[in-house]
């Protein structure tokens, strides 16, 4: 499976064009709201949020409720559009229109200034409209696909907020279901009741003082067959996989699977998962120290990984930055004011992830149209659970 | 650019082609052994670094010391395969041949299971030949030839050991020269003085214990023009594909850019690098939170990225398993000894890391000879400087 | 450059992504659309051609006449999908519906029934509406951007029909710009007015017959740079892609350069191109008989390529072919009209060797933003002129 | 599946890594050394052939005879490499060294000129010794362990020349066990007993003159599953992949399928084969007009594919070409001399095809052990007989 997404933040149109789909999954515009509407939740979102609901119209690939095979395509249009025709428009406007909401201000943290070096514009709308994580909306319908295939196949994936800005949830030993439930249920998408409170009044601290805070995300895939990915072939492990797909997130800055860094303060017979066998399981770890891969390959056990996104980096309290025509210094802008993202970037990399793992068994197996592909896992669980 | 690794740890030799490397590259097999010797240096190494020593061949694309832009073959040969040859040897033996040192029992924290199950092989053996960190040679080979390149772009690449078990070294404001100095005098491959003996300690009561510890490598690489990545489309950015490159490295969990998962505790104000100017330099950062990159472009600051590298999982202090045949729990077996592999790592990581660098710039600027390379690197930062 | 297209026949759109383009290219709706109509055009279409016209929507990636360097997504919306929508709808229906227009009787010479079998549908409507030929158009609107590429370069490309049932147009020593002007004119888009009046006779015979007939297309190329393309390795030889992607078009059956099939009757004398040298224009061939590529690399000759289309399959005279349910024979059915699309298959298949030149020169020159690939492959002119 | 070959023409050693091929695959030095000589063969080979004999080494990937699913090494080394070593090693030599062998004078038909171009080489032999047409021994390495795939899986390959210099065989009904037969039995392995005295005539009659000539090699598969390829996207059509792998080969400047290029001069009625159905084999073909394919899919029937090489331009009768230093004309000289080398290239397109035709079947069929593969190929064929 592969996807190419398209589309700038006050432009048009978002829109995804997903190939490699098996035919016959059963798929209805719902399916792709459900998630576009949980990654606009989220305490700590900003004012856009609230005013702009994301809905997608499925233009190709789907028909009568089932998809054909075919390229599917799904888009997301900016009813918004209508306010920024003159600024985003594709038509040439004459000079007056052109230097319209022009911005020659870079902001820290932003792709502006570097975009703007690579593709020589001056302008750095030019580069804003299309780095914004507006563009994560096209990502997550991408990955609501994945998602529905992963369902059919009893593969199960949650995105939870494990961190923020240093208030962590515990680990809970609870079902992916349960994991479900009580992220759907907390404002800050956490599974951990006990904390829910304290990270409230962390973001509205931040609010308050005009400034953001970030933290960690856990995604967890419950059912993965063993033995995706490969060892062979070091750009063949689906663990790496993963990573770069984690850190191609919009703000993410680091990735790590099962114990991840701590891994640098543990001992080997502290850090590695015994392995046991009973006939009605077949194998399996004792415990999931290494968040579910040995040599870039499933072991079996959940798939446990966790991404850190960095604070927003638009601030009502500005940072020092350079205006790149007058070279005079200046306080940075603001075009948004999120003060925390990070319930939101959970639905997000809960959607990456059921991408990667969903294309490793759409690669690794039969998958023309989906009683095939169902068939064939189904063979290789008990195959593997008989070895 | 490209490349493939091939072989096994006790088979014949271990290959790399390398694929797209500009032609007048001077390459001689000094500049890749150095590399592989760095490779197998390292307090906490077992008796088998001692004994082999890798030498490149280099078997094409290289005439008279440079390289001619076609396919460059480097080949490890493994002197020690004569006692390995009934064993190893492609072959066929009779039964009895076959049978020998065949490996029935998984060691956790290894492929062997989970590429047993996979490829549905009953001897283990035909796993762990190929997951063998010793496959990392053929990666620092082909790395070599990126650092050979980036230094021609006056790009400097250093791997070193910034954490073991626990034992952390402080963020020096030295030059990468001076890293490089350090890092190359120091056994465990640090640039802090003042921890090397506690860090060395550790590894000595690990390799007492009979237990392993794994640590932090960090990566510096300096002298990258801004805008290398693009924000476009989420798989061109750089940074994620630094991060797949890192995970993909033999027992890496995680990986990190700038500061990493501390940004889950710091507000945006702390993490954010503010943007000046000066007319020597152009545009910099006053700081370098992000580790180089925004919007997973270059910013033209130094690349800075940890990866994290579990304990070597092959303990004389065993862990429980179970053989495949009988079904019945063992203490897992050892067939290697190292109590400490971070330094050796480090090595590797640094050439990891260079190729996805060498790689983006080669994709980036006309790369058919190096003449032209390096004209257009400098006429770059030349235009970037005074945008 | 990549691209993905979407869409079905007679579904609500045809989508393309194009990824890669570089920023600041003019590129106006018209430019699209100019190449679309001229698609849509030729003697011997049928009906559909006449009432519908595709126009394009500019949905992403240009801004106000110039591209952003970002995902562009061209549209192409189907006016007639009100009539269609319960038969190609995306929600769910009920039976009576779902069966209406049931497509269960294959027909010869279209993908229905090998994608039928691949992908379990026993309603081959869910593949004959992607097999379709309607896709050339998201096709030609990717072309149309390379085109435009292509001619901020000064590479010309044009299409033009050779052949038609055997009637075939003399090689005329006339310019680019010649057989441009003169296809555009010719009903048949041939550049030999001698032959236009049999091509009709032919097609208006078929037509009356009830059958169809083919024929072959040529491309012409010129002012390509030489060494485009690489011998270094056989997946980038540039003749081997341009080879690759006109068979990939619908109902195409073959591909050659220069001579082609003609050089399995001549000489080795007769059929290499001396190569000569004076200083205005740097090295030259004598003559191009073999269509402008020497080891997979541009001479700077032009590129000569044909493409033979086969006869459309959907005839008043029909085949024979057996129902998949009932497996009766019966006599193959008519959705579609034209006699002969050839002159139409020339416009395609100018675009889609358009687009892969564009991509060699794209992937090989720097090519962030148009200004820059603009100097950098000028600069590699006169470099190679005075080689 | 994947390969990177490597290896100059007079260097030490081709080198193959082929990556993705299943496990317990059973593979022997001896099943590549069979495609290796078949390749040497032929009338019409000068003097090289004879005095060397290509033999493989399997450096890794095999183990008792067996493939682990681990890369595979192939390695022919040159043994005549002693007598290069000062003109082709990898060492810096001196001035004097270095300026032996140098070649200022570009050869028509081959890449030299534009390979010195595009990589801004002064000395030719840097670019003739990688574009030889030597490089499709490493390519015969790969496809003979592709062939050794579709032998398990009931698919035959087999590649015979079909015309030399306008003397063409007959189409012969017969099986394509007995084409391998009557091809390995005839020195220009042609299929037609009754052209092959008028083809060795023409060959010698070339040489004479010292002239060479051309021809077109057609290549049969037999037992391929429907439903290989897709529709669904441009570039998963297996047809097109097949004809940018056929034009890829040294020398070869088109490509057709079944009717190909005579498609231009039949009607619709005459080129669709008709399709019927019986309860034993299913679906098939009344007739294999299109080769195979249809919509870029696998119809079941036989693949049949031509390619058309060129005569080589290497002659004894040279032709006229001008020095790149001193710009002076001269008549270009001769490094080989075969007059004929289309029987040879029977073999390599044999192999490329082959490549591919695997490649699709270990792409759409889970394939990572052969026993796995088999089941799933049959069970496929099953399926589709009872559609």
């Amino acid at each position: 499976m592969r996807y190419l997404t398209a589309g700038e933040s006050h432009g048009k149109q978002l829109t995804t064009i997903v190939e490699g789909v098996p035919a016959h999954l059963n798929l209805l515009k719902e399916d792709v709201n459900e998630s576009l509407i949980r990654r606009q939740g989220g305490y700590g979102r900003g004012r856009r949020m609230k005013i702009e609901k994301d809905l997608v119209s499925i233009l190709s690939g789907v028909r009568h409720g089932y998809t054909l095979a075919s390229p599917i395509t799904l888009a997301v249009t900016n009813d918004d559009f209508k306010n920024w025709e003159d600024i985003m428009g594709e038509d040439p406007v004459d000079e007056d229109q052109h230097i319209r909401r022009q911005v020659t201000k870079p902001r820290p943290g932003h792709a502006d200034l570097n975009g703007a070096l690579k593709y020589n514009h001056r302008d750095m709308r030019n580069i804003l409209e299309r780095s914004s994580a507006r563009e994560t909306a096209a990502r997550v319908a991408a990955g609501s696909i994945a998602k529905k295939i992963l369902s059919e196949l009893g593969v199960k994936v949650v995105g939870y907020v494990k961190e923020i800005y240093g208030i962590e949830a515990s680990d809970l030993p609870i079902s992916v279901d349960e994991k479900i439930e009580k992220s759907n249920k907390s404002l800050v998408r956490t599974i951990d009741e006990t904390v829910e409170e304290s990270m409230k009044q962390a973001i509205d601290q931040a609010k308050q003082d005009g400034d953001s805070i970030g933290g960690v995300v856990e995604v967890t895939v419950e059912g993965v067959p063993a033995g995706l990915g490969s060892h062979v072939q070091y750009d063949r492990k689906l663990d790496s996989k993963i990573a770069g797909a984690v850190v191609s997130i919009n703000a993410f800055k680091g990735v790590e699977f099962g114990l991840g860094f701590k891994a640098a303060q543990t001992r080997g017979s502290e850090t590695h998962d015994e392995i046991d066998y009973d006939e009605t399981s077949g194998y399996y770890r004792k415990t999931n120290r290494l968040g579910g891969f040995e040599g870039g390959m499933t072991t079996g056990m959940p798939i446990v990984v966790k991404g850190v996104m960095k604070p927003i980096p638009t601030l009502y309290k500005p940072l020092e930055s350079v205006d790149i025509n007058s070279k005079e210094p200046f306080k940075a802008s603001i075009e948004r004011s999120d003060s925390c993202a990070v319930p939101a970037a959970a639905v997000v990399m809960e959607h990456v992830v059921a991408w990667e793992v969903a294309s490793a068994i759409v690669d690794q197996f039969p998958s023309d149209y989906m009683e095939q592909l169902k068939k064939s896992v189904e063979d290789e669980r008990e195959r593997i659970r008989t070895f």
